[in-house]
């Protein structure tokens, strides 16, 4: 069916035909969406984690991309805050917002790339909205279930901790430059939050976050909000082999993995006499978790090169003042 | 202190600013927002309503209304859902995305707002979120609790239900106009949930839903969710005074209390037995409740006059094709 221009459809039927794309029931849904408010059965005796973003066209996303990978993104970024919380997904609210004349193609390819992201983590999507906005733009909000008392805050590292970290870094800052490989570019477009490590890691470390504005910046707020120093072995930072590749034509090599957010990996402080265990939960995970840096007393982080000198660390990135995302790796 | 462009101001001062303005705080709240996600503990036992809306500047809203007024509206409406599932709310999230050189004082002003609808209604802001977009939005998650199973939808009606009302009809619409009397702006930009109404009927209505879109349209979605029919008595729907001062002036003076969205009463299908109780439960919210009209067998809306005949039902509202808000009342 050729694409019609949104405004023709109404506001009712292209309701109905994100319903039938996207995921409505699930692990809990006592209702589902369509009344005024749906209703959940939270497990009993949990506690919720909640959280929310919010991603708009060409500020966070641009033509370049399509609209299926953009919906996929915008619910991967609000899982992985709950992938940091040692959190289980469970369920997801979303508020779509496009401009008088957007395709249906797009808006429905938006809903799909949710629904596909939805149905591999097993989230319901429990409430949406569809409104008027200059620009494209989706918000979400999500909620998964933690035991009580064991979630994963970014305040609990004490000196003498290690710094983990899993997977590989900087592929997602590459994958935005132009003929990057494709394993760089997908893990820019299709982000894979870091859910089961999480809740494997819930009781294991003593703080965690995800790395969503770049090592270096992510590492600082663990470090402030624990009151700890952090420190960064440089030379131990885990990346990619196409990384490497592409790395290599680079003034600074090590700036994106240092620096280039949209990773979505998990950063974790496991006291040492933990480290098996963190590597086990890793293996059952299977992912990759690296040695990184250590926790120590003092302030701020620092990060050192392979012959122990200092290396500054740039500028983190502000969503508010940065450019559009679009001006390269940050 | 001058309002300096928000631009200057950063992302993690400006929500730092936000966090010292929104009640993060308050039942349930384990770990409040500034983490990767916040903590809450469900109410025991209970079930949970979830529900999110989005208003964005120049289609819901424009600069006419005071930050501070649209920010409270913004979590309002939410509330207000989760009035019409007889639901206790609990706790909010709220995505803000505003263009480069929004004034901070306008920032604040709708954070303020917001604050002001939480603390009147018990309320934590447990998330929240900010990012550039080419206008003024907000998107808000509401959650609220309600006993396992006694959740009002929009589908419980049967024929032979009273259709009742709450409070007055239409003054939200006319509120908009140029000059309108202070109490109807009022109820256009501070509309008050009813929450403690829909708490009470919970157990006594068998349908529920609260009016955005217009009395009719939203009546509309009741008799088409129960499988009945709905009749409206055209001359029992309650109008405040301000409005009958106003309305005399219009071709039809009923059009607004009609089709007028915004309102945020309730429409509560009620059993002929149960009607004493339904009344108790409104004075007790020290809210007004009026018997509107009746649930038969059939399909659709039907509005009748006083002498009986059938007045036309004139087309309804689509937020998506509708014209910008402030072309009059619909």
């Amino acid at each position: 069916m050729a694409a019609r221009p949104s405004t023709r459809l109404g506001e009712f039927e292209l309701i109905a035909r994100m319903a039938r794309v996207l995921p409505l029931r699930g692990e809990g849904v006592v209702l589902p969406a369509g009344d005024d408010a749906a209703v959940v059965a939270p497990p009993r005796g949990e506690q919720l984690c909640l959280t929310v973003d919010e991603v708009v066209e060409d500020v966070h996303f641009d033509r370049r991309f399509a609209p299926a990978d953009v919906g996929w993104k915008a619910l991967a970024v609000n899982l992985s805050d709950l992938a940091a919380m040692g959190a289980r997904p469970l369920w997801a609210l979303v508020a779509l917002a496009f401009p008088r004349g957007e395709p249906v193609a797009r808006v429905l390819g938006a809903a799909r790339g949710i629904a596909a992201c939805a149905r591999r983590y097993g989230v319901a999507v429990v409430g949406g909205n569809v409104s008027r906005a200059p620009a494209l733009s989706i918000s979400i909000t999500a909620v998964g279930s933690v035991r009580p008392g064991r979630f994963l805050t970014r305040a609990g590292a004490r000196p003498g901790d290690l710094l983990v970290g899993s997977g590989t870094f900087g592929d997602a800052a590459l994958g935005l430059e132009a003929g990057a490989a494709p394993a760089l570019v997908r893990r820019q477009r299709r982000p894979a939050p870091r859910l089961e490590l999480g809740r494997g890691l819930s009781g294991i470390g003593t703080a965690c976050i995800d790395v969503s504005d770049g090592l270096a910046q992510d590492l600082a707020h663990v470090a402030e909000a624990s009151g700890v120093a952090a420190v960064l072995e440089e030379s131990r930072i885990p990346t990619s082999v196409p990384y490497r590749r592409r790395a290599r034509a680079l003034a600074d090599p090590g700036t994106p993995a240092l620096c280039g957010g949209e990773d979505y990996e998990l950063l974790v402080a496991v006291p040492p006499a933990r480290l098996r265990a963190a590597l086990a939960a890793a293996r059952r995970a299977r992912t990759r978790l690296s040695v990184i840096g250590r926790f120590e007393r003092g302030r701020g982080v620092r990060v050192v090169r392979a012959d122990g000198t200092e290396r500054p660390v740039p500028s983190g990135h502000d969503h508010l003042r940065a450019p559009p995302f679009d001006s390269g790796p940050r």
